[in-house]
């Protein structure tokens, strides 16, 4: 299947030869987590722990249900989620009291809680995540691990005394993504979501959007500025340094399993995945070659080297009795970053051949200290592997002056600033808007819409 | 707060103190996890993934709706969770098609997906487990961890060719069980569940309850025999060497945050938790004892002893800007298992001071090799505190010979095997059926009801 003909089957392939995900669950856009997909969405929970832990941050977990009566009480929340959630209606044969909406993010379920806990500045900045399950009641058509029914979420949700400290909060979000990004190998834009479409009962929203090899940005985070709008909904307050009362500002950042589906589509090739080192649940498989007389011999030498790996390294030994072929087809299929082969002739000169997945490229290396020949080889391949990336997300950013230049990619277009301009873009090119540029780039000459001067560029791509 | 005296007001009080959950949420029976709660539950997932991983069980992750349809198609099942469980009946301000309910197990929504995944012999034994929320809508008095409405839950499910095969598959349960249990230090006996209280679709159950304080005994796991009762509902078939299509026979183990509650109620005391060694987020709790004028060095000398700590054991300084005896007092509440105290005159002799949590037993220990001398005290605490545990409920196991001589603790009762004698047990001591010593005892004497030769022992016991 080849990627660059059509994308959509391709990636469909790609995820089920490397055994991800089952989507013949009988609820749509409710896939199964299969072993080796679930494994490497624990290798991206575990990412967002200890960059969210060393932060400090503290894990928590809220109940899924929400009463429809904490639910309802921010306005803009409730009419940005309600056609959109799940509800709970029925407690076995009885209906319930309240009903009960399957969290599609968690602000009114934590918020009331906030309120107990935050009594006075000493309480703050009060940090907490959570790694959960989310539900959105989808109507458009689904796509694994993209467009989803049940989403795997991260939410971070910070509260401040003021609006700078919930502003230098988002910055450390910024940071933290820094590091996250690279570790998935995820290259991304940060775009100031235009007023339009920020996050319901948000101030602000940034979003970090990713490019896909089918020409669309992907959302792959945001970061969002609630301001006290929330605070002064759920009475969140804390008693300041002279004892007056204060509504405290608050942010959320929120990740998902989209980051898998990213890793997917950026990175996969047409032998299936490409996994970066870093997420990649195994990242050495050794493939033993036996030759006739001398199974026992070259059995006994690569339990040797895996034994040498297995305290460095998620490694894995495939001694199962197929070809060796067949064997090279289902890691490449996986993504394994690397291969390990062990042959007859190998053995004698104490050595053995390693298979880089996404290059191909082989070379011969003495089995002593093979271990940390293979950890600096796999941090090559991630610095590769996000540089790649990067290469093509930037090659793929064109600044066009006039609509009717727009194209695959990522737009960069000079505006005017006004609303109305910015919901002509979307109008006359069927792009979604992504916002302006978080990090400033200068604008000059005249808005594409209207022809007055332009203030700032506006990013506009066709998005998941 | 006396434990004796009031077990329930104590059980709350030690939760609340050591910050494991919040209660106030607006949902009885689901409580907020804080963070120390949350990660003393990372450990005991940490615990079952190690011990299921090492014996072949793959982790998947399934939805958490099931359509009617399927949750409807083993009548014995549903029958058993109709009034027990949530529906979703609207998806937006729309009524579904069909409606969802919240999976309280996951058999029906597994083995609709086993039935595909399952083609030959050669796919068998499938063995996979899942760390989830289930839910049932309860309608009993609630209590935090020990009988909620979000049920933190691990549940194995395994597929075999045959009958025997699923039996071996119990007694590696069983195994496991062993090891786990001493990791979490609850001791524990196995019974054969009534057949009038066995799960709802199985052939038969077993059950592992330990013994609370309040002489009630709470059940920390399940073993269920499906046999291929499930398997014929929803056409689980393998085609045998022969070529002739069989249906699997299958079995369940499960388990949940219940331990948690176990852990807190059995080894808890009035300073508050008592941690297992092997559960305990923090192991060592170091608290610098700082004397006027020689703060600065006895903070270095316990960062020194921290970092000399910290590649060995979960250790923690706490080196916040309070008295020593109200950071005890936390650490103690928290249930830390020790404490290392280093004050100016321990620091002349390059010693610290160790107290137990649980005994209090306090010693000098030089500070070179440190860390290998806490290891071995730890694991002589983790032994120390199941042999304890398990002297108390082999204490509280009392063969009775007539009902009316029931009382607190575990009841072992000769029985005839009819069931009516069974109900009449319930019906006379008020007292719940734990079912028949699964570790056959040998009976004799006469049924405790109607007088006919006994066949085997009852167990009845006050049960949560």
């Amino acid at each position: 299947m080849k990627k660059d003909e059509d994308f959509s089957e391709w990636y469909a392939s790609v995820i089920e030869k490397a055994e991800l995900r089952d989507k013949r669950y009988p609820i749509k856009g409710m896939d199964v987590w299969l072993p080796y997909g679930w494994a490497i969405m624990k290798r991206v929970d575990q990412a967002w722990r200890e960059e969210f832990d060393a932060t400090g941050h503290r894990e928590v977990n809220f109940p899924l249900l929400i009463p429809e009566t904490e639910f309802k009480k921010e306005a803009d929340h409730v009419k940005g989620f309600e056609s959109d959630v799940y509800w709970v209606t029925h407690g076995g044969l009885n209906p319930l009291d309240i009903r009960l909406v399957l969290r599609p993010t968690s602000e009114t379920a934590m918020y009331p809680m906030f309120a107990l806990w935050i009594r006075s500045h000493a309480d703050l900045p009060l940090k907490v995540y959570q790694i959960v399950s989310t539900f959105r009641y989808e109507t458009k058509m689904t796509r694994t691990f993209l467009r989803v029914r049940e989403i795997h979420f991260f939410e971070s949700h910070t509260a401040h005394a003021t609006f700078e400290d919930a502003q230098q909060q988002i910055q450390e979000d910024l940071q933290i993504h820094e590091r996250l990004m690279r570790r998935f190998c995820l290259p991304y834009i940060v775009s100031k979501r235009p007023d339009w479409d920020k996050f319901p009962g948000a101030d602000y929203s940034l979003g970090a959007d990713t490019l896909l090899p089918s020409g669309r940005t992907l959302q792959i985070a945001t970061f969002h500025q609630y301001k006290d709008n929330f605070s002064k909904v759920y009475d969140v307050k804390y008693e300041d340094a002279e004892g007056a009362r204060r509504y405290v500002h608050q942010t959320t950042d929120g990740m998902s399993e989209r980051l898998v589906g990213a890793i997917v589509a950026v990175h996969g090739d047409e032998k299936g995945l490409v996994l970066p080192p870093e997420v990649a649940p195994i990242q050495v498989v050794i493939v033993p070659i036996l030759e006739k007389g001398r199974q026992e011999e070259i059995s006994r030498a690569a339990l040797e080297v895996y034994h040498s790996l297995l305290p460095h390294l998620r490694v894995h030994l495939d001694d199962r009795d197929v070809r060796p072929g067949e064997k090279f087809y289902h890691w490449e299929a996986k993504g394994v970053p690397l291969r390990v082969e062990l042959g007859p002739k190998d053995l004698a000169k104490g050595e053995v051949v390693i298979v880089q997945r996404r290059s191909g490229e082989k070379k011969s290396l003495g089995v002593l200290g093979l271990h940390s020949r293979l950890k600096s080889i796999l941090e090559l391949i991630q610095v590769d592997l996000f540089a790649r990336a990067e290469k093509v997300m930037k090659d793929n950013i064109t600044v066009i002056t006039r609509l009717e230049d727009a194209r695959d990619g990522i737009n960069a277009i000079p505006w005017c600033g006004r609303e109305s301009c910015g919901l002509t873009v979307t109008e006359r090119t069927g792009m979604s808007v992504l916002g302006t540029p978080y990090y400033k780039e200068a604008a000059s000459g005249k808005c594409a819409v209207c022809g007055e001067p332009a203030i700032e560029l506006l990013y506009a791509a066709k998005a998941y």
